[in-house]
């Protein structure tokens, strides 16, 4: 099946946004046996999007478009597609009544130019998007199929895996590919390539090696006659790799750091309590992102001054002592969260952020420390020195020590941990 | 002058790289007063690339392509602009000189693949690549221009700078476009569209509308002889949407909702507490984000459980009495943190992130507090019910209110604060 992304903006040819959308999708494409020949960028500009969606509908079995189903008068999707298949726009009763809920809901008044996002012609249904006010479109015609989905990269992702992509392959039956992402922490891209060099020359299972916010992603892609027959290929290739790459590795596919550091507490029975300084809310912000997370995260300090800290209880005599980015004084940042908000487990990062060193420290240098009344575990970490990355990083260091931890309460063998 | 970019690459239709190239382009021609109507990809096929450049070559005055200059068989792009133009293909001795030298001076020897790289066409000139081994090509032929540049963005961005662009300006003459982005919060997409809508229709200035995160966007582009033609163009819109939008505008261009508040912070030589709970950090976290926000920024807390909060020292009669998802609470929470942390101002979010309902609140409700010492504001807040979106829409709403509160400060009428 030949396929065609276009992407629809005016904002992507003045080089305000990349176009990552298309390269999404670009890789979802594969796993469907799909060949993408074209990809096209458009501006909002019914003439030229018109003429694109031609030519695309002429020479694609599959026109994937993002884009352009907003509620202004700039978003003319619909009214190209429609343009192009003759067809004739009309609301639909079911999409208007779910729109005007939509708004009610939040105790707005519809403006009126949102009805346009109601519409559909005759060889059109509509695509179901709760993140946002803009249905997709599934048009098939002519043998052909066109889906038009809306640009937010949140709702154009949640709509391809929740909406289009198990559809497509039913339609498209035959040969089943299956891809397993196995994620780590701890080692540097390059590391990781070579020691998984040996795999790398693979043709099926294919591997490939990812550097990602949360660590270093490795994916495992096999095409097989059954599903039975890729898990078996992909089963053999990931045991080979975990016995390469071991203790770092601390998930798989859709999991994350936050959500497998959450699994564990629930389990456990164990609450959670933070104190970071250089990382300034973003190690709490990153467990709360886990729906359910008030059930062990009893809550967080952000330490921004040394005052700060004192007044959270950490000891004033070892802040002065060894200066507030220390070993000593994360261990006890970790204690007094610990004691102060009455959790199991206490973490905390000290560090320097950037722009400028503090205390003689470089940036990109952090303690990560974690008190389980136990014992202390200290962590020392170095980190690209920009601020976004060192705050990224600490926290997921921070959370993957965690993990650690967490394991060690448990007599199972982390190798048998279910992940 | 009406342009097109082609990306030249299978690499970029199986996902595995993102067109960074085209987003870069897309951004340069703007100043050069081109407009760019067309962005297609393609892959490394001699066929689809030649029917991509005729097109190109028949309906824009100036065709740049990114990629396929390299020395293999899949580099493709010099044979397609051969075919294209029916010339012929042949070494050019100074070329082959530069290439053979490029290889000795790194004591290797020159894979004879490589010769390719030496190859022009009568109508084009080379384009020198100090980064690497493949030039450029500049074709003028029947009063059009194609350009052609290597696919490595260091390789590709130092021509389009160092060689190129400059010599683009002094053959256009000059016609400038200049854009400014004005930044809303509170208002819905489509009510700011209806507002505006009398100016949506205007060719130039343009005026377009984007939801972004942090509010509504409103992009106003001018053509013009000169700079200060075009300036004078901009302000005058930018006149008539500031007295339509109001108070919700809180900034333009490059900055951010944290980045003004950091800056009113410092120019008032004011402090920041927070205290959060639905937001779970991420307000602590956006402030953070801001180099130098220690200067401001006494620290934050993150308060998930009532115990958490009763420890911080909200008032616990009045959590019985009110709950926690409450405008009193909130006020006292912002108080609270005010003192806790010894700060001049305190902010404080309480509300529902999902995924559940909690003490009968709907997901996506939230009470916003900023407690100044001279009076406490309270703010009530609906957003969308998926938990990302209320941490993401409470946090900047808390940030425009007290961008707000800050400028209350001072004596100058809001329209004149410089921003």
């Amino acid at each position: 099946m030949k396929a065609e992304i276009i992407s629809i903006g005016t904002e992507l040819l003045l080089g305000e946004i990349t176009d990552t959308n298309a390269s999404y999708l670009a890789s979802k494409l594969p796993e469907l046996g799909i060949d993408l020949l074209w990809v096209t960028q458009v501006g909002d500009n019914l003439g030229r999007l018109k003429e694109c969606l031609e030519r695309a509908w002429n020479r694609s079995d599959l026109v994937l478009t993002t884009g352009g189903l907003g509620p202004t008068e700039d978003d003319l999707t619909r009214e190209a597609i429609a343009e192009m298949t003759g067809e004739k726009l009309s609301v639909d009763p079911d999409l208007e009544r779910g729109l005007r809920e939509f708004f009610s809901f939040r105790s707005f008044k519809m403006p009126e130019c949102n009805i346009k996002q109601a519409t559909l012609i005759p060889s059109a249904q509509a695509i179901p998007n709760p993140r946002g006010t803009a249905p997709g479109w599934w048009v098939e015609r002519e043998g052909r199929l066109l889906i038009a989905m809306p640009g937010p990269p949140s709702e154009m992702q949640r709509m391809w895996e929740k909406e289009i992509s198990g559809r497509l392959r039913v339609r498209l039956g035959h040969e089943i590919i299956l891809s397993r992402t196995i994620k780590t922490f701890g080692f540097a891209e390059s590391a990781v390539d070579e020691m998984v060099s040996p795999f790398l020359s693979s043709t099926n299972p294919t591997l490939a090696v990812y550097a990602k916010p949360d660590g270093i992603h490795l994916r495992l892609t096999a095409k097989a006659q059954s599903k039975e027959e890729a898990e078996e290929m992909i089963a053999q290739m990931e045991s080979d790799i975990r016995s390469l790459l071991g203790e770092s590795i601390w998930g798989c596919d859709d999991e994350t750091l936050e959500g497998v550091v959450g699994s564990l507490l629930s389990e456990k029975g164990l609450t959670l309590a933070t104190m970071e300084s250089c990382t300034g809310g973003l190690l709490a912000n990153t467990i709360t992102d886990v729906p359910g997370s008030s059930s062990y995260f009893k809550g967080g300090l952000v330490a921004y001054t040394n005052g700060a800290k004192i007044s959270y209880g950490v000891d004033a005599a070892l802040l002065a002592q060894h200066g507030a980015i220390s070993p000593e004084v994360a261990g006890d940042m970790a204690e007094a969260a610990r004691h102060r908000l009455g959790a199991d487990i206490g973490v905390s990062i000290t560090g320097v952020a950037g722009p400028t060193q503090v205390e003689g420290k470089p940036v990109g240098t952090a303690h990560i420390a974690i008190d389980d009344g136990r014992e202390k575990r200290l962590i020392f970490g170095i980190y690209p020195p920009l601020r976004q990355e060192v705050k990224r990083r600490a926290t997921y260091h921070a959370l993957f020590e965690l993990r650690k931890v967490l394991l060690s309460y448990s007599n199972t063998p982390s190798e048998t941990v279910k992940f």
